[in-house]
């Protein structure tokens, strides 16, 4: 329950079955706040698994699907269907789901990439969703309190003109090749279910998605070495890649999920010709302010601050009491409820958009042609 | 709805009207793991808050109570009556409701210190539950995956025999004279509804407890020196505390509201003949961890270890995604909820118990006492 | 050669042969700036070693002595004698060259604590020293840039009127029994060489000279509990202790050689009615500055501030390059060469005195004390 | 006076007046070990400032030059002459003074980089130093004790093959346009005195040696992105760099003068099949090493490992005791009189030489070339 007073919007689920990690991260998120009431799923395309997996989730016999074709359908079509819809299947089984939903007139709330491919992904312009039905893609980073004001810190000209940029995201799970019944492992590693890109698309879009909701950059082109280390590896597994941004900006990203050491690694740093700032997803209730001759200030969420609190943040508890990956989701969840309800207008230009999910496959495919072509610098508007 | 295929749990809340703090903690931490519902509540006793607050919690009207006496009785009444309750008032307002509706047969969730005074801690042993109901306290800083882990690190030996403990808890909040409409601070600071202990029994008691649960150590003695610094504050508001502990080992012990700098700073590091750890809750996800001789180890929630995983942790999602206060205290509800389910047997040793509350009672009692004693080191057997 | 024209000191030492510690650190700060020539030594009793080890160091045979009372009498009979002398013993050796070296009109650099008793301590304040023979206590961690800051700060009321005192310095390396032929744990741990105090000698009164010089705060009494944990070991390796200043201001004081996973963790942490300061040992170059309801400031030495530097500290190089151990102890060194030259008249309030010597004996005979008589609060007017 | 018995070396300085920053700092590096005297100097080519910083560092009259060919000459012709020379001048005054005093049979000290030219670097190698004269270039931060242990331990293969190694290097003192009376920023970033790179030649070298010297992987090619923020400046302040090395390893590398908030950030982090480590200069001693599954360890220099130490690193105080940056340096000086004295044959394959020099001339030209074809991936052996 809510509490503000709203009664709970009505959830489905596309993917998600027992033994899915990203499934059971976006049922918590949707329950922090109290926003969402799960009701319905095609958890599964195997029928037994979809059962056992609705029925553990206290889903009613009816509502339990094996095609999100069908539930699209049935549940449009009940009186107290489900108003929106989680998908979270592996990248090439996105776009289906989304555009089935959208155009059944139900919210879609999506994890990214947002398709396998960049085709794809510009063929969710063509759909037409029913009844003003919304689309939110969950990268869900852009929720942390602090990234929110890290942007609006940025916008504010607190850090000047914005000149170098620092995007990492370093893991270290895929060091080894990853056993067959590692079903994580398995389907990032397998082009034909994630795409062009391996570890890029898996991790490198959330960095990149970060230093542009932070900084407003606009990309101008990219210049990309990427790496498959492990023997055998289809995709890559490391990302080199510098950036241009219009104006004159430069960045760096690296993303790596051989990087022996790391688990979570997602880190931003950005440099103005005034201020610095600095944020590491793995201690996400701090981060380093630095005005240009003055001591180094370390922000904390929902603490004191010598500049104005981002009025969209999402601040559960106080200062030192620390909120972490999964309020940061939830976060994006309770502000789509309320964009739904028609509540949540500031909240719009925060919330990761079907164009954001355009522009993440942009990246992968100007990085992975930059590779291809010795890492010639390629512009977005070129692919 | 819990992931289980269990029901939830019905759930009614005494405390926690619009503007509290600690009461829409515990319904988030009942939430996230879906093993609660809210159904009921006596959220205020000021009529109009009550109702206000029920209705923006989504209550149905006839479930919204003003007298926890009433609540407890109508609701032990129906047929879909809560299960369970969380008493989420002021400490003074702890022993009323825990008898009222231990005795009618509802499950109690009660935020700490378990009383405002020590005797009344020991008429709770007198209460007669009925069915079975059983008792939580929420000293919630023992949900965290990395303190369970301390705790089984502690009593597998791989410490060795244990020496010393420093424990603390620092806050700033309290530095200056509290405006009298700052709710929080106002009951805090009130020995009329705090009890005798300011500091000591909002946060004293936490350290206090988190001590007692890693090491299980026994208590015998302590030497106190509480302070309160702010002109007019009626209640210490720093402490000082040395113990002693059987079999020889000694502990520090301090908590202060009044640490410039501090946002909530729990800590606690234990020393024994092989090893040592330490721990501090702004950053939970991680915990150093020293053999002797060897180089110091950081361990982290759910990452590699070079020890066996606690048995007993909740870990919802992988190392490096941060879990944070929210999720330990969620801990404390989903494993009570599976023990009132008849499920949780390996965590009944694990949950704060009302003989955990009357510990903490008589630490707050001897540590008051020695210090208007001189620091006479005073003994819990004496109290 | 010193950077400033002037000609270096002539230098003796007493003690520091092959195999000691503490003499090495000394004669490489008496270096590192130039202002010192060691040319003359009673390095050991023993003569082979007092040889070798002289000559090593590129001693003039006739300049190596076995006897410091015959070295203070010959090197003061030379044109060329020493005009300073480093006295490196055992805490128990202190006294008798101190006294020499002084009467002899030679300036004396001594190690700490100032001798093995309060007593012998006390009798310095007989000695006339020849010449205007000055004396310097090597309380090093006092040099360090970011103390001397530290103290400024606290002089300044930049944090207001000091509330509490944290003061800590726990190592590990006495968590096991010493083998024999450990030299520098078996006179340490030998109360016929260290005097009444173990652990609380060697380094609690670090701690305890720390909060002194930075707080300037005035001990009236302590409440101590002193332990040997070590099977067999004669004097304390684990110290708490609580403090009480004149004027309210109240402390804590850990000190212990058993910390499983501490090297050399001395800390102080200092907090006020508008501010605190936090700093550690081990990562000297940065310390955490925080005015009530700001966000917390990184200091570093010799880097951007937002108080004025310290006029006393002594920065060779720029902020990022860090300084140390060695530099903060040769700045004792230099700055008492100045006073020596008659050129440091602004140092001679910050450099460790005869005074902070006798006192440093106080506080380990209060806490002796009153850890013998259950922790009662022991004043050192009493002692 | 060295701690072994042997004479200090004559020493003189070629740069280093009054004013200088790195003069200082190779004059307390060569102090701190006592294996150096200085005895001659060329400090400056105005008169009145060689002779006022000459007589403030005690030089004879006769040993103060103003010319650095006399100061060759003079003292090689002198039975006392210096047998060593530290040439601390800008870039482009270090091949000059190189030639004269190798060819004159005295050891040669050379600041970074080597030259201000990869023409200048290479014909270094035509010089036929008389006499056995010996050439050390001073990138300082190969010194630090726990970069020596990183260097073996990837030389151990605790890593197993290296796959990536990230570098950086970023300071903010150069974020603004710098007053025409700062020394320090005038001459780097003035072509004619600085050479082809800004930014890169003066901190990007060392982060490029350091990453040699810790992989001993052999660079390919790299791809470089050099840019000059500050309006006006002429050469670069911000570099970014993608590398290829021998047998697939791959690499980024930035270095930068304009990241706010950063004071001296030299970091370099190696991941191989097998472990990582992590090291930054700010605290240097300090070192991450992880074993791929295995809980991250935080190596001390001089402290508890799980590996042998390394045999060249020299450890002056024990671990706890932080070493900085003028004893990294000093350990250069130290090991290089070892060389000298015909002592030092383990430390000769550690101590940087001309051959690196040239290579950190190929790495600023390659770069150099590559920015400005477009980032075009550019070999070492086309350059």
């Amino acid at each position: 329950m809510a509490e503000n007073g709203a009664k709970p919007i009505r959830l489905g689920m596309v993917g998600g079955g027992t033994g899915a990690f990203i499934g059971q991260v976006h049922r918590i998120a949707s329950r922090i706040d109290g926003d969402f009431e799960l009701v319905a799923g095609a958890l599964s395309s195997r029928p037994e698994v979809a059962r056992e997996s609705g029925k553990n989730l206290g889903l009613a016999e009816d509502r339990i699907y094996t095609s999100y074709e069908e539930m699209a359908k049935s549940e449009a079509a009940r009186p107290d269907g489900i108003q929106a819809v989680s998908i979270v299947t592996p990248n090439h089984m996105h776009f289906g789901p989304t555009k089935a939903f959208l155009e059944a007139g139900i919210h879609v709330i999506c994890d990214k990439p947002i398709t396998s491919s960049l085709d794809d992904a510009r063929k969710l312009t063509d759909i037409k969703p029913a009844n003003g039905a919304k689309f939110l893609l969950t990268h869900n980073y852009t929720g942390y309190p602090l990234i929110r004001q890290a942007r609006e810190l940025v916008a504010s000209g607190a850090l000047g003109n914005i000149r170098v940029v620092q995007a990492e995201y370093a893991q270290d799970w895929l060091t080894e090749a990853a056993d067959a019944d590692n079903k994580q492992a398995a389907w990032r590693t397998d082009p034909s279910r994630s795409g062009a890109g391996g570890c890029i698309g898996d991790i490198g879009t959330h960095a990149y998605n970060l230093l542009r909701f932070v900084t407003g950059l606009k990309t101008e082109a990219v210049s990309a070495d990427l790496t498959a280390f492990v023997p055998g590896r289809q995709l890559d597994d490391n990302v080199h890649i510098m950036l241009r941004f219009e104006g004159g900006a430069k960045g760096m990203l690296w993303a790596s999920q051989v990087a022996v050491g790391k688990e979570n690694g997602l880190q931003l740093r950005v440099y103005g010709d005034k201020g610095g700032l600095e944020w590491s997803q793995e201690n996400p209730n701090y981060m380093w302010f630095t005005e240009f001759g003055k001591p180094r200030q370390l922000l904390t969420r929902g603490g004191s601050i010598s500049v104005p609190p981002a009025a969209s943040m999402n601040v559960r508890i106080p200062a030192g009491h620390p909120e972490g990956y999964l309020e940061a989701f939830a976060t994006l969840y309770s502000q789509f409820a309320a964009v739904i309800r028609g509540e949540g207008a500031e909240f719009e230009s925060l919330l990761p958009t079907m164009a954001d999910g355009i522009e993440g496959m942009q990246f992968i495919t100007a990085s992975v042609n930059s590779s291809q072509n010795d890492s010639k610098w390629t512009r977005f508007a070129d692919v």
